[in-house]
């Protein structure tokens, strides 16, 4: 661990950015700016999930882990203090030395986001996830909000013009968003999670049994934020499962998530049969203390479910769901985390723990998309989503899978009929099977279409899938890719903010600024990258042409040119007077 | 063009086949069969656009050109013939010497396809593309039929499960297809485009100023073509496009489409105010005895809609349309491809030439889809779809561009309604614009949407589009990408034969027969290179474990244990039985 490092410094012509609430001026929210070369609005503010790292101010230390920005408000909220998580020794891997004070709440107090809501509590969570998701917009007249709400299709989505910390309270209240945030992970940047706000995505990290290796890891958590992941989720299956998640809990500016069943067969010598309460509660408490904001519980896995896979292509193709059937069908037994799933809440409870109710059951093929199995599992989880919200966890649904483009729909709808609007988090949907080495674009389709519909957030898929372990380069390509389709589903649902960035980029392109246009890419490195293939020298950076056609051909400088001779034509007196009135220049802009 | 060499041999795991139609068994058809380890079906068919380059009995030699398998059903027709196009001294690059005999229809014969079918004759390609599109599958009941239909969303499409010769000419009799084949392309494998046969995919190849070379653009075309790019367009702006087009229409086994205006520009000096019609004619018939396909042509950028793009944000991108539209605004004159329209059908009609309608003023942003300049001209090209029809030219319409997920259905029935069902071919589109480096996934995600909805064909987007000229590499990966999007559509709209290979390679999969599911991918060599970076002995191409969770942790591993657990089942005697009588294995197959 002694050459341990991780990437620091801003993304590409950005600069690190902090604004206070408007409504809690002392709470105080990152975002990314993009400098541009426009008068009007010389820097383009962007969400940003990159924690610290892109702060050149800060100077980071994986020993001491990120500033403890939450502390000051969790200590507020009087929880009970336990010693700190106990370091274990005899493994090659150590864990993370940074200070944590493990925090553990009541039954009696508010302790989970979804309590303090419905007592109409206004968190410092709450605050500054509202105040990220305005991307430091001022409130507009609700007038300019109706205008934009006919430009989307939202299947019933609000997305009101502003983001007030009360409509998030609100949502969190109506089990229609969530906030994850372990009151252990008081390193945490607070975000939301939900229909009515941006589309988010996930990605997944995690060293295994065939590639072990934990300084990757982390620094795949740090690679995977900087370019938006806004939650990750380790998925570590090899040994030295506690330890790394130390070392991601203390430098991980977004939401961990896990699938606590990993490190608890781990626990009982990965034998699935030998799995049983006592060693999940263990794990749990034990990750609950460690700060993971969200665990992956596959209660829906039940013992009746699983004879409906039997005539599937694909089995069960979900590792959890797989374990969990495994451990059924030995002894003819109901699945040990549906008969103490109100235990697991009480556990979740008290840490303010998310539970993101894992789809076992997905189809892993296109041939066995939605199937009695997958929607019987469905309702399930719509089942436990009721026990959870009895007990005041905050809940999440996980959802396909692979899915071709027509039944898509169909798994929104269900999904909200089934689990009352509690936000749906899905795989893709992959909308093909036929292209391993690609499944980060078959999915992408079907995740742009179901981020449109309503889902919340879209776990990423890597070119690997199906195929290996993601490097460092899949990462990054997962997650820029799951971005442009998160995106995709915000200008679509009419996002307020969503077509800002595009009109901006698409300005500089019709300008020839072609700096502007790396910079504002989701990606600036690779555009800068691929424009240099073409037209390598420096002047070109500059150039008023396009490299696809040449200075002669070129669309975009015809296009510009043809502004001085349209106000020569004749019969256009009229339509030149109105130009003049906006200004003089033909081509306006309309953002 | 001495070292001048071109990709050739099977794609791994795969084998060409021939296959005769039963209505014409002296038309043999190519195919490609993947070779599988599964007993019931030892081979998987595909459509194979690749040539005679993947044959490995057929010798390639560019000078010579693909054998001219179109020639005898030519000779049937009697056809005037001229002299070989005049091979052009005085440049750096030769012409191709291949022989070429110009064949010239007359106004009073049927030359075109269209003008065959509606006089109810079934041409010898009517029945190739047939068979094609049905790959080699036996005409199956109609019952199955109507099974399969309920399982798409067609918007409207009737998808035969069994493509007959007479369909073919029926659709194209309608104008709902088109089958390009100049009467000049004798090497041409024909193929129909229409949304009720399988959605094609075109590449775009062709040097420019900024990059010239020659041997470069055959071997794109060649190694487009291996991919599965179903026509291919030579969009060459450079000194040699001529020289270039000879090499590529002799070796082209696919047709080649034009935009004519880049190569009239070029014969007026780059000029586009020195455009004229007499230069345009010449140009026409000159690619037109070369044996070009199909023609762009941009007859709706016009005069009044000029004014219509005034606000927007990019204005006119189309190089096409911003060509016309300076031509047009110098002089306030009406375009001359527009006035000259039915002299251009003539042309194409007496060479069986399909039009490609341009649209020139398609939305470069977000921010300018779907609006009043865009629609005005696909109102034109409807007219002019109407006045190409009544001269018997096969006719289809060109469509953007850059449009969010909502708007995008929008397109597809506006098209419908102003062009009378003719094929719809779509750039894209793409969904953001936020993602330079990435738009051929951006543009993935709309194109199989819109592809679903009724497109016929889907123009490829590569990573550089935007920033650079594809290389090798990215042409790949823009075919790669627009065939799975086009399989998601066929997908989507229940296509009889498209979910066949899925299920293939999905039973591959959960058998863990990993070179079986390498070879039924898109793309064999990236997912097995893809494998060997993770697990990279051969004995691992036989493990029975997954690459990314390792042998104990492994899904499918674990699902296909319970195949032996669940048969001990108590209460499950009932469903054993009916097992047994499915054959005693729990996971029946589906296809």
């Amino acid at each position: 661990m002694q050459d341990f490092s991780v990437t620091t410094g801003p993304i590409c012509g950005s600069q690190k950015a902090y604004s206070a609430s408007p409504e809690r001026p002392d709470i105080k929210v990152p975002f990314r700016d993009v400098i541009v070369d426009e008068q009007e609005q010389p820097l383009q503010r962007l969400y940003d999930t990159s924690g610290p790292y892109t702060d050149q101010s800060v100077s980071i230390s994986l020993e001491d882990g990120l500033p403890k920005i939450r502390d000051e408000w969790l200590e507020k909220r009087s929880f009970a203090v336990k010693n700190e998580v106990e370091p274990q020794p005899g493994t090659t891997v150590p864990f993370c030395p940074a200070s944590h004070k493990v925090r553990v709440g009541q039954k009696t107090q508010h302790v989970t986001q979804l309590e303090h809501a419905r007592a109409g509590i206004v968190t410092e969570e709450m605050v500054y996830a509202a105040w990220r998701e305005n991307l430091g917009r001022k409130r507009i007249s609700e007038g300019a909000q109706d205008i934009r709400a006919q430009r989307g299709q939202r299947e019933g989505a609000p997305l009101p013009a502003y983001i007030t910390p009360e409509f998030v309270r609100d949502e969190i209240a109506a089990g229609r968003a969530i906030l994850p945030a372990n009151i252990n992970h008081p390193e945490l940047e607070p975000m939301v999670i939900g229909r009515n706000f941006l589309v988010k995505i996930n990605a997944n990290i995690g060293n295994s049994a065939v590639t072990p290796g934990v300084a990757a890891e982390v620094e795949k958590m740090v690679w995977a934020t900087r370019w938006g992941a806004d939650t990750v989720m380790d998925l570590s299956t090899g040994k030295h499962i506690r330890q790394v998640r130390s070392w991601i809990m203390r430098n991980s500016p977004v939401p961990i998530g896990t699938v606590p069943i990993y490190e608890a067969l781990e626990r009982v010598g990965n034998d699935p049969l030998a799995l049983n309460w006592d060693v999940f509660r263990e794990t749990l408490i034990h990750q609950a203390e460690q700060g993971v904001d969200y665990f992956t519980i596959h209660a829906g896995v039940r013992l009746a479910h699983i004879p409906l896979t039997a005539k599937r292509v694909t089995g069960i193709v979900s590792r959890g769901g797989s374990i969990l059937a495994r451990w059924c069908l030995d002894g003819h037994r109901e699945s040990f985390l549906y008969e103490h799933f109100e235990e697991i809440c009480e556990i979740c409870k008290r840490y303010d723990i998310a539970l993101s109710l894992g789809d076992g059951l997905r189809p892993g093929s296109i041939a066995d998309a939605n199937d009695e199995a997958q929607f019987a599992e469905l309702k399930t989880l719509g089942e436990l989503t009721q026990v959870a919200w009895k007990y005041g966890c905050q809940v999440m649904i996980e959802g396909p899978g692979h899915v071709p483009m027509h039944l898509i729909h169909e798994n929104m709808e269900k999904q909200k009929e089934f689990c009352a609007e509690a936000p749906f988090y899905t795989l893709g949907p992959l909308t093909t099977d036929i292209a391993p080495g690609y499944d980060h674009i078959t999915s992408a389709i079907g995740a742009a279409m179901i981020g449109w519909f309503g889902t919340a957030m879209l776990c990423y898929v890597t070119p690997k899938e199906h195929l290996g372990l993601p490097d460092r380069d899949d990462v990054k390509t997962g997650v820029i890719t799951y971005k442009l389709a998160a995106h995709a589903a915000d200008l679509a649902k009419g996002h307020p903010a969503a077509q800002e960035r595009d009109n901006a980029l698409s300005r500089a392109r019709f300008a020839f600024r072609w700096e502007d246009q790396f910079n504002l890419a989701l990606d600036p490195d690779t555009a800068r990258a691929f424009h240099d293939e073409t037209m390598p020298k420096e002047s070109h950076k500059t150039a008023h042409f396009c490299s696809m056609c040449g200075p002669k051909f070129c669309s975009m400088k015809i296009s510009q040119d043809i502004r001085d001779e349209t106000a020569r034509l004749e019969g256009m007196a009229e339509k030149s007077e109105q130009f003049r009135k906006q200004g003089g220049a033909l081509y306006v802009e309309t953002v």
